[in-house]
């Protein structure tokens, strides 16, 4: 596992080269370097002698307490061979090629708004997605098989709950909102210096706790977390002139992700427990950061006289209230990146539902761009003027990210379980924010869940923190009082 | 060998990373994945697989030209096996060790000034290249061995014959310049604006022709280059306030290494043609671009009016020639990094001949300090105050690098060479270089050096281009008519 995890951790240093810091004209030679430590990476891990040492280790741990490190680390391992094992090479190169002709498709299909043009392979894709599902039958529903590559333990049953309880009072709260009077945020628009908006953005990151000595900050096209390995992870940026403090929240929300891996127990360091439990456990960390703390009073109370200070043209006659009602401003719209908190879930049930409809036989993907119209106009209120605006926004279904989604909106109802759950433990929660203070938050989330990597599978991970199941109610309750 | 190729290539990425974007806290787990990378290449090029590939393949390219490019790569990768497969592995380890324990010691004994806390592993060392010298037997000379891992098939005696006519006509010229007035270089030793100066260094190297869409270049502690592909090649620079032009030369020299890689033909890639024939040549490439180009009046009657109008405070009243005259003082030092054209190469001859002199016998570790200063003051006509200045100035030793050190010279040779076959060949160039047009030269240097990559061993490369031998006549006649 040490050899496994370095070349893991090699690919994950080239993919972030390749994003950051790879000049152009390096991509195809780049794209072989990658692709190689790829196949030697699988060919070590899914030979038949891991088969034997996994049995061996699984004899060796039998008599431990089921909780016992050495036990986890042989369980994930197992549960990791199993899956890689499942998929023939010769679907793996199938799927290869056929997502890399419906990506290229997609972007043009996109290019000219034309869904028609990318309906053909979006059937193709779907079709190897049910191949797929046939590797791991029997399970509950076809979906769970997809969904458990990015949640592990998650059930399609368990999801559709979720958005049943989420659907009507995230649409009632939006449309609530969108009756008051318009907020302001014109302010928020205007031009601001992208060097003086960086420092503060990495001001704040480091008051959250991110390790510089076992991290970095760079610009990249869009942003994202890279982690290396618990001792080096690398979060991006980025500057749009026409909304700058995607700068901010950007960083805040890698940052989110940074901390996480940046927790991860140096034990596990070569095993495979490095890394977040999935995704969704993953996103609520981003989110909690980004979003719960991040566009709350609190917070602002702290930082908002700084902000002020380096932007006195911008936000001197701009109060705090002001302020703080801009960043978190209800507007449904058609993008789902550039979505505000109340409506974000919404975008992401819609694509779930068509994802499970498309696999299980109950949308045609012939149907799929009048579904996504009929959807976004139920929910948000809102209809696409064109294919590129709607069906056709997202890359994930073009490179095969089916069951990828519903992380999103685990990853806000966590993050609002988790937020619960740390008020209870820390009473004195809100001054220290307004302090500047985020030792103890930090402090919690890494003992309760950074530390144990993929230790524990979401599901159980949440219940030992906050004693329950994975549930929307708290999200409600935190979107239902903030926006009231 | 594509994969090996990939494989090498990610190492070479991580190594970059490791100098130039690594958090610090990260050196210990990078180290464990650069390990494992260069492992796992270096089973799969020395299995008995690779070996039956190597004599199938010189079968089927054994009726093929000499020159066939199939033959020479089969050539080329058969003696990179027999090299890779005669060091047994536990003397790897062995030597790995050892000099991990030297170069501690040799940073201690460094710090205090003290050579006799790094005689021992000095020693030692010694001991080991003995014995890695025993694993190529019977060679001409024992440093022959040591030599080709650098310079592949260059020979001790040539080497020798070489210092031999360098030596006399060096340490004349170094004192002959002495005895002349000396020449004021002050206005390059004050403050200069380290973002200006980048500017400057920057447009210079584009207009060599540095390919930017085929590389990138950044800051480090010391300058370097790394070939990943000839598609991303990348260059490093520093800037110290004491001596700000440092980044100029230093981006100049490592340029010249960067054309040679990107200049590599295409047709090599993914094979063990890919990059320079040896060392030497790769320095003949950028002590030309630095030194016969970057300090020539030529260059900077096209650069030279650029740069007073960029730093008018320090250079407005300083003439072509007064600036020429600078940046190509001579001036004897005791620091080998920092020697100046005339007597950089004297620095050199004597650790190679302490090192021939240390393998075979002839000197004692015990005596090489006092081998070190007598050298010193002859060569030079100055004597370190302390060890750390002289016999202990260079990492080389402890780090196992013997037979390395005549690369430089080599290097030094060979531009000369190459600069006088250039002349011939484009008798227009004066005024090109003045015309700040160096398309010619370097199009030259690509058909005639650097798209050959490996397939040509340094002797024969150089006697296809200039009809001779390596030989130090060209560089004498460069370094007297320029000094006199």
């Amino acid at each position: 596992m040490a050899e496994l995890t370095d070349l893991r951790s090699a690919a994950a240093l080239l993919s972030w080269d390749e994003r950051v810091g790879m000049p152009s004209g390096a991509a195809s030679t780049h794209g072989e370097m990658l692709a190689t430590i790829k196949r030697v990476e699988h060919e070590k891990f899914t030979s038949s002698d891991t088969g034997t040492l996994i049995e061996q280790a699984e004899t060796e741990v039998s008599t431990l307490d089921a909780d016992a490190p050495a036990r986890r680390k042989v369980a994930v391992t197992a549960r990791d061979f199993d899956k890689a094992t499942r998929v023939p090479s010769r679907f793996v190169v199938t799927h290869t090629n056929a997502v890399s002709a419906a990506h290229q498709a997609w972007r043009e299909a996109r290019e000219r708004s034309d869904f028609s043009r990318f309906e053909p392979h979006l059937k193709r894709v779907l079709e190897l997605k049910q191949e797929y599902v046939s590797f791991f039958a029997p399970a509950d529903h076809p979906y769970d098989v997809l969904l458990d590559d990015f949640e592990p333990g998650a059930r399609t049953a368990e999801i559709q709950r979720m958005f049943d309880a989420l659907r009507p009072r995230q649409v009632a709260l939006a449309k609530a909102v969108q009756e008051r009077p318009a907020v302001d945020d014109a302010f928020l628009h205007v031009p601001y210096a992208k060097n003086d908006l960086l420092e503060f953005a990495i001001d704040v990151i480091s008051r959250f706790g991110f390790d510089w000595t076992r991290g970095r900050q760079d610009m990249s096209a869009h942003p994202f977390a890279a982690a290396i390995s618990s001792n080096d992870v690398r979060i991006t940026t980025r500057f749009v002139d026409r909304n700058p403090f995607e700068l901010l929240f950007g960083m805040l929300h890698e940052a989110g992700h940074a901390l996480y891996e940046q927790g991860v127990s140096q034990e596990w360091n070569r095993t495979s427990l490095i890394g977040g439990a999935s995704l969704g456990v993953h996103e609520s960390q981003s989110r909690l950061w980004e979003n719960i703390v991040g566009r709350s009073m609190p917070f602002w109370m702290h930082f908002y006289p700084g902000l002020q200070k380096r932007f006195p043209s911008q936000l001197a006659n701009v109060t705090l209230d002001q302020f703080c009602g801009a960043i978190s401003r209800v507007k449904p719209s058609l993008i789902r990146v550039e979505a505000d908190e109340v409506t974000y879930n919404l975008h992401v049930m819609l694509r779930v539902e068509m994802e499970i409809a498309l696999l299980t036989g109950g949308l045609d993907t012939k149907d799929a761009e009048e579904c996504w119209n009929s959807k976004m106009a139920d929910y948000l209120g809102v209809t696409p003027g064109n294919s590129a605006d709607g069906v056709l926004q997202d890359m994930h279904w073009s490179v095969g990210l089916f069951g990828y989604f519903p992380t999103y909106v685990i990853g806000n109802v966590v993050s609002a379980q988790l937020w619960s759950a740390f008020q209870d433990a820390e009473p004195a929660w809100e001054g220290q924010i307004q302090a500047g203070d985020f030792a103890p938050l930090r402090t919690w989330l890494q003992r309760e869940i950074h530390q144990h990597g993929r230790r524990y599978q979401p599901r159980e991970l949440v219940r030992r923190v906050t004693g329950n199941d994975i549930d929307a109610v708290r999200y409600l309750t935190y979107l239902e009082t903030k926006y009231s």
